[in-house]
C-alpha cells in the first residue's frame, strides 16, 4: 500500500495540476515582461509579441490560422460566446440551434437561456454508449438553423463522438459548427479542417496549464458578435486586458501535449484497459460509455447496490481522489443527466463513479486503487440499502 | 541620467506588475493545491477552503459580507455582468440605464449593446474637470431606471467622482447604483455600506495582483442574472471552475494594499505633485483632470502644439512608458471621449499625455522624468506641423 499522505489524484478531467515547465514558462511574465498588449511603448510591445507567438503555437496544433484563434477566460465563457454570440449575430437568418442531450451544463444552461430569449433548441438523442447518431442531426437541422454544437469527447463518460461526419453534415447544410474540446484539446488530434469544425472550445486547465485561460477558435467568415464589449481587444470580438502570463502558459501546455500526445495517448489507454478489465471483473459492475470510442484517460462504472458518493469518500480515505460525474454537478443531487441520456435509471447514474488519470498516473497508483477498490465495495454493499 | 536598458514605467493605470509576495502565494496553488473547488474529495476541499478564505480577506476590505463576493476573470467581465446582468434581470421593471459620458469602453460598449436590445441609456455630462454632478443624475432619475453607473475615478484624467452622492440618491430613488472601482480599488477607502453602492468592479492586475481575475460586488438582495451560463460556480451566477491561484494571489495583493494604503496615498501624492508642479512650468501644458479630486497616481496633462503619441514615442526612447488615453485606446485614431466630454477639442485631446505611477515608482525616476521632459517638448515643438 502507498505511504500515508502520498495521495493519488484520478480526476484529472475536472483540472488537472499545471506542468512545472508551464510555471517556468509564466513565471517572467508576471513581474517582469507584465506590460500591456494595448500600450504603445516597449512595455506594451513586448508583451504583445509574446501574445501573437502563443497565439501561432497555438493554432498550429489544430491546423487554423494564427488570426483565428480568440483567448478567453475559461471554457465556459468561450462556450457562452460561441452560441449566444452566433445566436445574436444570425438571428435574422433563424433562430434555430441544435445541441446533445450530453453536453457540458455550459452548452445546455446557455441553450436554455437562448430558448427564454425566443430561440428553438433541438437536442439530439444519445445511444446507450453516449453517441450522437449524426443522421439524426441532419435530419433536425432546417430552414431556421444556424447552429449545431456537439461535444468532442463527453467529460463524464468519456464517449468520443463521430464529429467528422457531423462537420460533413453541418457543411454541407450550410449550418455552423461549433465543438466543445475541452476534453480532447491537446489529448488526441483535432485538425478544424478534416473535420470542418467552424467553431471549437478549448481550455488551458484541463492539459496541465493554468485555469483562467481558454480559447475560442472562430473560422474566418463566421459572423458572431461579442459576449464581452469593451476595449476592443482579440480584433474586437473579446474585450479585457489580454492575460498574457496564462496564455504563455497556455501555449507551453500545448507545445508539450503536442509532443508528447501519440506516447502518452498509448501510455494512458494502457492504464485506462488495466482498470476497466480488472474492475469488470468484480461482480454487478458496468462500464459508462463506449469500449474503444473513448477518451484515453477516461473510465466511469456504474456498481450495483453502491451510491456513487460513498464509495467516492470512501477512495477519497485511501487517499484516492476520483468523481461522482462532473466537477460541476457534483454538489447536486440530480442524477447526471449525461448518465440518464445513455439509459441508466436514476439509482444506476447515483452508483456510477468517473476516474480519469492523467500524466502523473503511475502503474504503481493504478495497482494501489486496484488493491482497495474491492475492498471499499464489499464494505459499501455489506452495509447497503439498496439490497 | 538613468543607466542603459533601465526602463522606468509610468503606466500603472494600463497594468500593473505583480507583487513578488503575491507570486509566492500563488505558486502553491499552481500544482500541489491545484483542485477544482467544485470536487468532493481532498484535493477539491483544500482548494474550496483556499478560495472561502479569500474571498472573506477582500470582502472585508471594501465593508462587504462575504457572500457578496462574486469572483470573475476581469473588470471588462465584472462591467458586462453588472449592466447585462441587472438589464435583463429588471427589464420588467424597467429599460433605462443612467451612465456618465466619462465611463471605461467596457461599460460605454456595453450600454450601447443594450441599446440595440432595447434598452434606453442616458448618459449623464460632466464638468471640465470630469466631475458628474449628482444632480444631473437626480433629474435623469425617472420610472423606468433600473440602473445608475458611475466609475469611481477615471482612468484616464484620475478624478474622483461624489459617488457617495450619487449612492444616497440612487438608494433614496430605489434605482441599482453600480460603480467601476478598476482604478480605486485597493488605493483609496472604499466603504459599500458607506458609500450606498450596490454594485462593484474590481480588478487585480490594477493593484500588484495577477491578471485574469477580478470582482462584482453584488449587495444582498439584487436582482440579477448570470452573464456566463454552465456548472453554477459562485452560487450560481457565475460558471465557470473557480481559478483559485488568481483568487488567492489578488487576496495576497487586497492585504497589502490594505496594509501599506494610508502611507502609500501620502508617497504618491507627494511624487504626483512634483511631477505636477514642475510640469506645469513649462509653456503651453495644461492638466487634465481636477486639480485636488484625483487619484493619487494619476498625472494627464495636454500639450500645445504636441502629438500625445510623439511624445510617448520620444519618452519611450528614453525609456519612460506613459500612455496616450486609456490603453484599451492607444491603437485607436480618434481621440479619447473622456477628454472630448470634459471640453477639449479634438487636436487638444490628441495632444495629451496619462501618467500614472505605482508601488515601485521612486523619486529617482521622478527626476529622470523631469529632466528628459523638456527637452523633448523642445524638440517636438521645433518640427511641429502645428504652430
Amino acid at each position: 500500500m502507498a505511504k500515508r499522505n502520498k495521495r493519488i489524484y484520478f480526476d484529472y478531467a475536472a483540472t488537472t495540476p499545471v506542468d512545472s515547465r508551464v510555471i517556468k514558462a509564466m513565471l517572467p511574465y508576471f513581474n517582469k515582461k507584465f506590460g500591456n498588449t494595448m500600450s504603445i511603448h516597449s512595455f506594451g510591445q513586448e508583451a504583445k509579441v509574446a501574445l501573437e507567438k502563443s497565439r501561432e503555437t497555438i493554432a498550429k496544433t489544430i491546423k487554423a490560422k494564427t488570426e483565428e484563434i480568440f483567448f478567453t477566460s475559461s471554457a465556459t465563457e468561450s462556450n457562452n460566446f460561441a452560441l449566444k454570440g452566433i445566436a445574436f449575430a444570425n438571428k435574422n437568418k433563424g433562430n434555430h440551434i441544435i445541441i446533445s442531450q450530453i453536453e457540458h451544463p455550459c452548452i445546455e444552461e446557455t441553450s436554455r437561456w437562448l430558448e427564454r430569449q425566443g430561440f428553438e433548441v433541438t437536442r439530439v438523442s444519445v445511444d446507450k454508449y453516449g453517441l450522437v447518431n449524426p443522421k439524426e442531426i441532419r435530419e433536425a437541422i432546417k430552414k431556421e438553423t444556424i447552429l449545431v454544437s456537439v461535444i468532442h469527447a463527453s467529460n463524464e463518460i468519456g464517449t468520443i463522438q463521430p464529429i467528422a461526419e457531423i462537420g460533413k453534415i453541418c457543411k454541407e447544410k450550410k449550418v455552423y459548427f461549433h465543438t466543445d474540446c475541452a476534453q480532447t484539446f491537446g489529448k488526441i488530434p483535432i485538425d478544424v479542417n478534416k473535420l470542418n469544425i467552424d467553431l471549437l472550445t478549448a481550455s488551458s486547465h484541463k492539459m496541465y496549464g493554468p485555469k483562467g485561460v481558454a480559447l475560442l477558435f472562430i473560422r474566418q467568415g463566421v459572423k458572431i458578435e461579442p459576449l464581452l464589449h469593451g476595449g476592443g481587444q482579440e480584433r474586437g470580438l473579446r474585450s479585457s486586458t489580454v492575460n498574457v502570463p496564462l496564455i504563455i502558459g497556455f501555449a507551453k501546455a500545448c507545445e508539450i501535449c503536442q509532443k508528447e500526445m501519440e506516447k502518452e495517448i498509448k501510455r494512458l489507454e494502457g492504464l485506462r484497459n488495466k482498470i476497466i478489465n480488472n474492475v469488470l471483473k468484480i461482480e454487478g459492475v458496468y462500464l459508462n460509455g463506449h469500449p474503444t470510442k473513448r477518451l484515453p484517460n477516461n473510465i466511469n462504472f456504474w456498481f450495483s447496490f453502491i451510491e456513487g458518493e460513498s464509495l467516492a469518500i470512501q477512495l477519497d480515505l485511501k487517499g484516492i481522489a476520483v468523481s461522482t460525474g462532473s466537477a460541476c454537478s457534483s454538489f447536486k443531487l440530480e442524477p447526471s443527466p449525461v448518465l440518464l441520456a445513455i439509459g441508466l435509471k436514476p439509482q444506476q447514474a447515483h452508483g456510477s463513479l468517473r476516474i480519469s488519470l492523467g500524466r502523473q498516473t503511475t502503474e504503481k497508483e493504478v495497482n494501489y486503487f486496484l488493491k482497495a477498490l474491492p475492498q471499499i465495495i464489499k464494505k459499501l454493499r455489506d452495509i447497503s440499502v439498496f439490497k
